[in-house]
């Protein structure tokens, strides 16, 4: 007899925090993806970085730091363990790491076969470069609506001889028709650029974009309401880019802006989503090495829950209607 | 003659902030306990924690930031030292620290001996389950109000065999007698949980508990006035738990809960406790290897220093009545 | 033919970040004044601080992180380097570095020499004391108004044998008639104090002091009318002090003061400045030493870059005129 | 079909180093401990450290760390994974962590059901109290040798009313008869101490203590002939304390002592181990709090890779006979 | 005039270290390659890594470190900058670097242009793909030898779809007729490794393999006889990988390993290189973000000038013949 | 009654290390001098650096670090506080910091008068350049002799128009009559220089220079038998500059040179100096926040701890003699 059949040793998701192998949230390691709703599934790559790489290993940080996290949401009273079988489904597979769009093409065969499964992926990145091939997988019959926040748009053009680096996910999903500009709200948008019509893609095609100045004259509540009016009633994902937060909140990531959001506003404005038809999630671009404290995982970890619970609250009403 | 004795020779509280010995505050060492009207005191005592452990040197570097902090308080003009005779009566005594109950009541001891003295104390953690065994020497003639800020309202249960630890003393507090908890108030709480009725206790017996989220809609000013009408004129103790504050203004402690105060709304709420009966204080929970900046002990100081301006207010004006 | 000369080979101002040398914002380096409307300038000085030195590394740390800052001003639309020639003009020169009086002539000299260019200077600390050599050369005709962000107003009197040190160069800069006390508003001041009349010489002066609790209440709109109000039509100067904002924004800095402000905060206010008469400003205390990861030095970028911005909008406005 | 039944989807031990779950080296994760050979176990318990506490998060950072160890010893050629069917067995349960006595007897318990299934145990602290409850349960038949690599000899007395602490785990072992000491060296002892008899029990019971001065004379050829002689070929455990290491090799302990090993010469001392009958090693006391680079938690890794080389040497050697 | 003009501004190569734009060694700018002996050049590039990135920020952060370095080799008495004209001459331009192939023919390109030029280069890393380009710059007339330190061999396979990875230049190297493997020697070699032929290549080519246990034993005298002795009097270039050194010495890098060289080893080897026909040299592998310390960088340039001090003695030789 | 007088309660030198104030060796604190054999004094100046500033603070974090430190030399037996009477007399007194030569003469007062009590100072820096002033109360009467261990000569001349840096005490000591240079060892010497003579002082006036080449081939026991050689019986001063140890071992310094000494053969070093004539010794140049980690001044402490035994011995010598 092991010590696993002890009756007294406790459930993995809530023994001590520092015991056990770090899943995602202490759930369920099932890389087979049998008997799964939700699958928080890590995607190990920053091949798309245009300055600071590493979120390659914002995956391992983030399961590592998201056993702090507990089993039920405090402010919402969501448990999505118990709405949902959630699962760590593993890590997307990139065999050729070296090249932007051969990964990219693994990365979606990953997400194909999750789709195929009918699992909702909750995915972690790696650079935002990410969602794109996430969007090929689960938008591939009809463009979906996005709540994105993030300090950039990136709906940008080309970069040193690429198309797909992780500044420019979103202009590309737009023109394979796997987003829906007009069903987009873009929130957090701050920053220097070198273009003054950087971002002309997204306001061109019909986006809702949101400036960081707009939203500290709003506030939470008010961009709740316009987030909810721009993607209305069909499937939406959330792309969350941790750079979306003010670097003392989240120093660990590639692309730093000072003056963002905090965690508390980060945090509030996904529970803002709570009844949303969210087909989808990620939250992307922890950089660990640049944040020696490991605050900024922590923070990603926070974050990723906020994802999940507003997620299993989708899955469980879709599975009722 | 020494250099003790040359005129131009400072006080040991204006000198240079790198000069010298890190007393609290650059207050005069007196571990005899004479001629002291407010003692702070350390109690490096982690042994109730559940996951990160080190509190234990929070006494000392919170002692060492301290002498940054300066011997007024210039928002609210409150000048401690010259209204009472603030010393460093040092560290409590735990001769056994391997184990929690009987360090507990060594701690009971160092404080019943305080008490009896007539010194207000204003503890410095370590844990937060040091609060109980002060309660136990400051409350015992009758039940205590308290304003508890917090990320955790620490009323929990029984946890891993134990009922002593830190996510627990004021459920013991009540159950003893020591607290009372219609005159409680709890602010900040938050986070994840694993039994959504975590803080059934707190509110079965009856203390007020202000989410973060209530926090965050009503605001300063009107959390001060809720927590001045729930203690009301009686005698009140504050407990400030370093987690309370958001991890990007203090990362160094135990169990960080993302999406809490900024130091600013700390400092503004302590100053609206001004006028209260406070007879005592303590600030916990400051774990300094979490932080390699060493911030998170420095804003632990100037918020010491907060407690000290208004338990100096109280002291004083009873002397006066 | 080296790559320079290649037609493809990138403007320095748009290469990737980590290529090159770091000028500030990766501008022309021009040591010789020539054809410079801006200069942005380093004072690797900090001979005048009280307590924690480094800031004389601050020059360097912030040009590494400027190039993180691209050319447009997205949220204001501001392109300086389209209004004016900014140049990085080097450093100052201080051949006696160990004797603070003489120093600070050093100093002045060099600004002297960019004055006299007609150059508009961008000054990066060192400590605060060194504005006071900068007025000395800047103000030398009429004194001027001042727009000072900082966690202290910097008029206090001796200490420890000087008057030229970090916390006074403004009491010495009214009483060489460089500084109209009338039209100076200081924003931001709070911490402990030794003396409760610490800032006399502001208040006796007519100087506008803005307390944190103050700015708290106002809101940053507010705060932008009133210091608009105060400054009025005619020459001033802004002065930005790292430790006007929260240690955890910034805690690579020598004098950090809990409860400041934010770093979009600190944006807001200095955008707030655009098409006010400014004839020169600086950022000061950035001591890199003090924050392991880096980001005072890029939030220091940052905030230098909105100065460069409305600064070359007054330039840009006198030049039509 | 999910990733993992595709013929290119690696195996988890060659992946990139940043993809998957970090069991130790990667190895299979085998809770039931079932067709284990050798099995990697954490003790994530820290309850009897005397000062520095949060080596009970030493197993997940040596798991993590332990991706970037490879197969295949290339100094020595031993190939262990071959050898031996190693596997991750998770941690040692503790249900009351508050409580020494208790707790060494839950880690006991874990072991013997190691012990019963014929596994041997390779276990990674945690504080290194827990190598006492791991000989009640591999020591159960007869006293075993010991090489102990360290910087303290841990057969010290009653300290702060325990016995059973991190600085007494060997004397213990002799009383229960458990540990032979005349087939027990100690090498890298060095310190100060507040007794000079403090290691007064290694002496009396005939351990060869070798200081760090001896080895520093000696070199490691000549240890590793003496450590050879002292333990002869009967059974013989190998207990590794990373605070053997000087500090600037491994900072991330609790009780660093400065004129430590290198690196290299702990992995060239535990490589002339080789062919010895090992039945069982720890690697404790790494804390990985007191570490911002993260290095010690690698080294720890790199050093348990020696361990099981050596380790699995023996297991093949045992079963050839 | 400005302060550049002044008798007393002093030489930038003899100012105070804190001051002043970063180029390598404080010595000249000159991105158009005129008038220089040994350029000194970077090459921001780390796209063939298998684990961490990150040494694309490494010349940065050695430029910015290297003003610690004086004019003069003190141990050797070697005056580089008197010897040669040393210059800074800008980095390698990666137009596309998201693809490992064709930024390595851009590398080379900029390598044609400098060679061409009579320029003999010192290259700062980088990852240690970028020697392969650099080879073809300079090795296309005929094979070279090589002085090789390293924790690996750097000869690997084709690993996840490439066969250009920072593992493997030199097998191409080999294989493209620019490397003697004849005239080779590779010091410092050690790790774990996942295929116990790993380095057969070097093995079977011929190459001198010193594993690190056999540098431990000869020491440093006899390994600098020993690698004389394999490069002979030809021309030969060093590579040196800053992983060689132990991860005490140099923690922020991509493959760090255990065991390795001290710094005062590696700078003794270097030096023992002193006379030899060195045709150009290269320090890679620097990875700052993983070294919160910032003392990698630090060691590397004076690596880089332990470099920089043998390859001017040949320069000068080659001048004189 | 307080627990100070509580049976029990253990001597605060023998308490856990995190409790009470943190004086040298937690050694009693006498500002007054009385009772004292050997004082402890901090000397926290550092205007005299020329790069990194930040040594004012090593007093300090040595003091919060020396608590580590234990009663006994296990390595030599020698009980320091049993021979003398072992006090920390506290800082050196500098009214006026912001000038290097008013500052030496303050410093040299307060030793003048600890001189006058007939106390052995042990000094910890501080900058280099406060072991002038010491000399100029310890050596007022005759020339000394000194082992100086450090990666400087500290032998220089005039630097940026002041001829009392931090590089420049000791030709200095020498004009002034204060040190004998044929009683003079300086081991450990290397880095780079400016200028080829940069020394020339140090051999002109006949000390013996024994550079880190020379000590490499040499070993420990030769140089001390040769340090024993040049300093004789006569009265004899150690200068130990903690940047003698290689970065490695201490990074938090102000002028860090590569190649230096392991900790543990400044232990041993330091030990070769036992039954010499020691007068005086002194331990400078830790400037903590260059140090995350806090190692560097954890080993300072221990440096420090090895010089209080060897004067210990000496003093005690002396006694009996």
């Amino acid at each position: 007899m092991s010590q696993k059949d002890l009756p007294e040793f406790a459930d993995p998701m809530t023994r001590p925090k520092y015991v056990g192998l770090p899943t995602f949230f202490r759930a369920p390691w099932k890389e087979d993806l049998q008997d799964v709703d939700i699958g928080v599934i890590g995607v190990p790559f920053d091949g798309g970085v245009t300055n600071r790489p590493g979120s390659r290993h914002g995956p391992r940080e983030v399961r590592n730091q998201s056993s702090l996290v507990r089993l039920i949401n405090q402010a919402t009273g969501v448990a999505p363990h118990e709405l949902c079988r959630v699962a760590d489904i593993g890590d997307a597979w990139v065999p050729s790491p070296f090249e932007l769009v051969g990964s990219h093409k693994a990365i979606q065969d990953t997400f194909d076969r999750v789709v195929e499964q009918g699992i909702v992926p909750l995915a972690v990145g790696g650079d935002h470069s990410v969602t794109l091939p996430i969007f090929r997988a689960i938008a591939k019959d009809r463009p979906i609506g996005m709540i994105h926040i993030d300090a950039h748009c990136d709906t940008g053009d080309d970069y040193m001889g690429s198309k797909f680096h992780h500044g420019a996910p979103f202009s590309r999903a737009v023109e394979e028709g796997l987003l829906d500009p007009k069903r987009t709200i873009q929130i957090g948008i701050r920053g220097s650029v070198n273009d003054i019509d950087l971002w002309k893609f997204s306001h061109d095609s019909g986006m809702r974009v949101m400036y960081m100045e707009e939203f500290y004259k709003l506030g939470v509540e008010k961009t709740i309401a316009e987030a909810r009016r721009v993607v209305g009633d069909g499937p939406v994902y959330i792309s969350f880019d941790i750079d979306s937060l003010d670097p003392a909140f989240a120093p660990g990531t590639g692309t730093p802006e000072v003056g963002g959001l905090s965690s508390l506003e980060a945090q509030l404005l996904i529970r803002g989503c709570s009844g949303l038809d969210i087909i989808g999630a990620d939250m992307v671009e922890v950089a660990p090495s640049f944040d020696p404290s490991g605050s900024t995982a922590m923070v990603g970890a926070n974050i990723l829950f906020e994802l999940l619970c507003v997620t299993s609250e989708a899955v469980a009403k879709r599975r009722v209607t």
